[in-house]
């Protein structure tokens, strides 16, 4: 039984107002909202438990470092990954996927390489190719998304030619909520020797997630959307990958000795983890994937359908709206226009007034915008404590936009 | 008036006991503790006023960002920085050396240029240009300390040669406490068209810093060790520096425009801040610098250097027990080593027993312990909250592992 009342009352900042009316945050696109626990276990880490991870003998030191390095166990489960010493702690997927494009692809790419992308990626999936393509001279190769926004595994396998090193896709699109069938593509492109990059920012927000079942090489995803602290993250790199790849940020923790002519790299995850780690952003992120495992992830994703079939509905009955992706099984989230003159920007404002918290923009997805022909788009994005209720309120306030506007 | 007694209790942790023993915190030098301010102010922003930042138009991201970015105005003023605009907001210095690794002297060095090092820099300002000479056949050039543990900037300038495009130094050892005068490294630096970075993860901590009398192109500084959040901190980079930087990360935010077919990217210091930035700890970082500047940075200095005085009388009573670096002006940081057969090791496990929390190890110094010739040491490092009281109870319990060792 998913006690929504209960739930909400675990996150402080849905019981405050925002311009006199109660806050309706679908948002959660950009960044999710904290339970009581992780702020609780963020206080209690500082206040009562902190010291640096790794390299200290003290009491403190031992207890932060094996809270922190708890955490890595905490991912594996969370995404089912086969070891946990296949697990990476960052700040998030922005830094993940870097890490692979410096740390794997950039030492293993030569002028006239592919990369395969969807054309539906974030920027975060993109412009780490895109240094590629400056600085070596690869080649981005774009496969577009059907009508309805879902996206062909097969054209993607399609795309894939004899010089692709690489397939970077997302798991579920922040823009248009399609999901994307990443374990056929892995399959397809297995069986052509190419190694398969998942950009799972938004997918494991929404859904379970089998990385044992998948088939991908990295797998990315970002604590903050996960309703854990900001600057937390992890990626998941199968160990023949991590083997292929060199460190990308050097300093403490990722070394086995330094001198002044030579380094002796540290083994594995800790090699691709230099420096004083956020220590704390990270042991909060562990309470919230517990959090979230603790509500049951095919729980959340049931939820969230609902909340999707009431919002198609209700969003359908204005004919003056038009909604971006309608691809079967799409995530709740819905990236809109409207009728006429009104600016996304505008309509964001308006939904504001009313307590509605909403993005106007192009969503860190250019390629997808331009493929779309628009340039910005309204998008409400909903989390595991969204209600049909807030659906409505936001319904409302639309209406009174297409007043305003129309 | 320098209140040490009001000024701990801002200080929830250090009214915890470890092993029954208050506890004495003298890890400084890996990571400080956090006042009450800092902590609250995470609580805050979770609690009651977070969303993403930059992207949005709604209350709480608008509230957010206003946050967020008067943070880079905070640092510029700790810093003394011509400009905020030169500050890029990171999550250490780790990350802030890496960035000018990677998008600075990465793409302008050749095989044979060279990299003049201090022997006493620490792993995050040693790895990142091994990294430059496994990769690209880079030079590092050693400069080593005199037998107090002092640097001489002449032999530092000495050192720069015809194909010398960087001296990375410290500014304060964090095994050796010696400050290094990087005014006159830089203007000696300067009068051969040679860019200086400066190590400041120490000095920023103990000292006042004025970037606009060192002359120096580079100052990394890391929110941990400032008493502020983990995963926080920032690097100042001279306008004409930054100017010549490429972009490090690639993702959200640091762009203007992505097709799929090229990149435009945003205006400095945003080009260098990709994907959704550590929101939560650099607001937190914000109000642990206006903690330290409200305090005074002289007259922390000025705390610090008493503590020093005491410790060095104190520690000078026991013969049995070296110190290591013992340069005029030094930091209140002091790497011991005791007669006989006791490991840095059991040593602070022995201290850890009586309350006292300090590092052993190689603290991220690899070339200087090989200069020191030793292997480990115990560090015992003092932060703005220490104690002549806590330098009493370190000689007490050093005093007992004589005694068991001996």
């Amino acid at each position: 039984m998913y006690d929504i009342d209960r739930i909400r009352a675990d996150f402080p900042i849905l019981s405050r107002t925002v311009n006199d009316k109660p806050l309706v945050y679908l948002d959660n696109g950009a960044s999710a909202q904290k339970p009581r626990v992780v702020i609780d276990a963020i206080t209690r880490a500082y206040s009562e438990e902190y010291a640096n991870v790794h390299r200290g003998l003290h009491y403190l030191s031992n207890l932060a470092t094996e809270k922190y390095e708890a955490v890595r166990g905490t991912v594996a489960r969370f995404l089912n990954a086969p070891s946990e010493n296949e697990i990476v702690l960052n700040s998030g997927t922005t830094e993940g996927i870097n890490m692979v494009a410096y740390g794997w692809a950039a030492p293993r790419m030569e002028e006239g390489d592919e990369i395969v992308l969807s054309v539906m990626e974030h920027h975060a999936n993109i412009v780490p190719w895109h240094f590629l393509r400056e600085r070596q001279g690869v080649k981005l190769v774009w496969v577009d998304t059907e009508a309805d926004g879902s996206l062909d595994p097969q054209k993607v396998i399609d795309a894939i030619g004899p010089r692709t090193k690489l397939v970077a896709v997302t798991h579920l699109s922040n823009v248009l909520g399609t999901k994307v069938d990443v374990k056929a593509i892995a399959a397809g492109a297995r069986a052509k020797g190419v190694p398969v990059l998942v950009d799972g920012s938004q997918a494991a927000v929404h859904m379970p997630v089998d990385l044992s079942d998948l088939g991908v090489d990295f797998y990315a995803i970002t604590g903050h959307k996960l309703y854990g602290p900001s600057g937390s993250g992890a990626i998941w790199v199968r160990q023949e990958r991590m083997a292929e790849m060199r460190p990308f940020m050097g300093g403490g923790d990722m070394i086995r000795e330094v001198s002044k002519e030579t380094v002796l790299y540290n083994d594995p995850p800790m090699k691709f983890e230099a420096g004083t780690p956020g220590i704390v952003q990270t042991i909060g992120l562990g309470v919230a994937l517990e959090y979230m495992m603790g509500l049951g992830m095919s729980e959340i994703a049931a939820h969230e359908d609902r909340l999707r079939d009431y919002a198609v509905e209700r969003l359908a009955g204005l004919n003056w709206l038009t909604v971006q992706g309608t691809a079967p099984d799409k995530a709740a989230i819905f990236s809109f226009t409207l009728e006429g003159a009104a600016h996304a920007h505008d309509i964001s404002t308006v939904l504001d007034k009313k307590g509605v918290a909403v993005r106007a923009g192009h969503h860190c997805a250019g390629p997808l915008m331009d493929h779309l022909g628009l340039t910005a788009t309204c998008r409400a994005s909903f989390g595991l404590y969204n209600t049909e209720q807030e659906v409505d309120t936001l319904v409302e306030a639309l209406e009174l936009c297409h007043d305003l506007f129309a």
